[in-house]
């Protein structure tokens, strides 16, 4: 299934989109059963985030060529942050270069999304608390995050996670090929096959930590090849049996 | 006015505390006025934390002598890091040590609560945005701050956010005293006074970063004297002009 977020008119709402349709649901934490009677053409629709996170936990450094592209040693257990909710956008929204910073960077990650509150959750029941994956930019303001030590600050502006386009249900989260586009060129690639936590792993991680409830996003981290992005280009993740995530960058 | 949400059998509310009487109101966030003919005796309700924000923003080493105890510069701009909304709990809930940590520290703070949406507020504005103000612990697992480099872990623990009792308007922020009371021994004890950066300063910064929500809450940075807690122990902030918010720790 493709669970997305739609607006029409006055009206948001949730939806599964298959092919050029879309079938309203009432709430798909609950049920994936469409609303009788009622459907959408894709194209009359605006794609929203496809869900609205509490929060969004992120994890670090989670492939070795990108902890070594920033020379950093690769960690022994999963290094946290999070990024408010305030930071979530869509498809196609832009990202908004923020006065603080020159130097804001894309960073193109697989985004869990949690169907269940999950609580200290075991990596082997982990899948049964997740949704879905959707991709996400971890967009980050890399010169404050030099600065400040702490990467909050670098991480938690308005409109730097993009999140969709669809949350995609049934795939194996473990072989997702990861790719980010810089103005249609290729500057990252790689295979969630090589996180050193994988996804079952993090969720139960992180259930330790704090509840995860329905809606919350796990950010996986990014592969090597992180880089700046400037007003005027478009930036776009794509994951391989997920999607493809644009978004242009503006002043 | 002493803003509070409380819990009167299966209903919860928001409410006016006068001496020992509540007066609900609608969304204090929207107007303080009292809903006709009801009130409640205090004594009769649970008293629950005074607000649901959706994000708790929380600064570093914002007193200089809590810097120095951890042998720290104090930063030039304000370090910031985030709790997530599920560490929140209220007066009286106990804080839970969780299994990962063998080190767990209170932190006395003032906490901002905040009354409407704000984006690249002004100092000289800031106040206008600003609810009132009450009693947080930002409880912390140590060992896992020094761990992992990154605070967000040591920090994002259910139950490690206490706040309470109430949100108290109309008070001048920058001259609070903080005190901290471990089983009944003051711990620590200092004045909003000798904040690195005051309130207003902290609330226009922030706002330029991330917007913030009605209900939102800045916590603005512990002074010296922080240590550890233990199963069995009991702590206690306590704000002059605000209240005192005490918490049992169980393991």
């Amino acid at each position: 299934m493709h669970i997305g977020r739609f607006r029409y008119q006055d009206e948001v709402f949730y939806g599964l989109a298959e092919g050029e349709r879309v079938f309203p649901v009432e709430d798909p934490f609950v049920s994936p059963e469409p609303v009788p009677g009622r459907q959408f053409a894709l194209a009359e629709l605006t794609v929203l985030a496809p869900c609205r996170p509490s929060k969004a936990v992120c994890v670090g450094l989670n492939y070795r060529d990108h902890a070594a592209e920033l020379n950093l040693a690769p960690p022994e257990e999963p290094v946290l942050f999070l990024k408010p909710s305030t930071a979530v956008i869509g498809p196609g929204e832009p990202i908004v270069y923020p006065a603080m910073s020159a130097r804001v960077d894309y960073e193109a990650e697989l985004a869990v999304v949690m169907g269940k509150r999950a609580r200290q959750v075991r990596e082997e029941e982990a899948k049964d608390y997740i949704l879905g994956y959707t991709c996400a930019n971890d967009v980050t303001a890399r010169d404050l995050q030099q600065k400040d030590g702490q990467w909050t600050r670098a991480k938690s502006f308005d409109t730097f996670l993009p999140l969709g386009p669809f949350i995609v249900t049934g795939v194996d989260p473990d072989d997702r090929e990861v790719s980010l586009y810089l103005n249609g060129e290729r500057r990252q690639h790689s295979s969630t096959a090589k996180l050193i936590f994988p996804v079952y792993r993090l969720v139960s991680f992180v259930s330790r930590i704090m509840t995860l409830l329905p809606g919350d996003v796990i950010l996986t981290g990014t592969p090597a090849g992180v880089g700046p992005v400037r007003p005027g280009d478009r930036v776009a993740v794509e994951i391989s049996g997920i999607g493809r995530l644009e978004n242009p960058v503006v002043a």
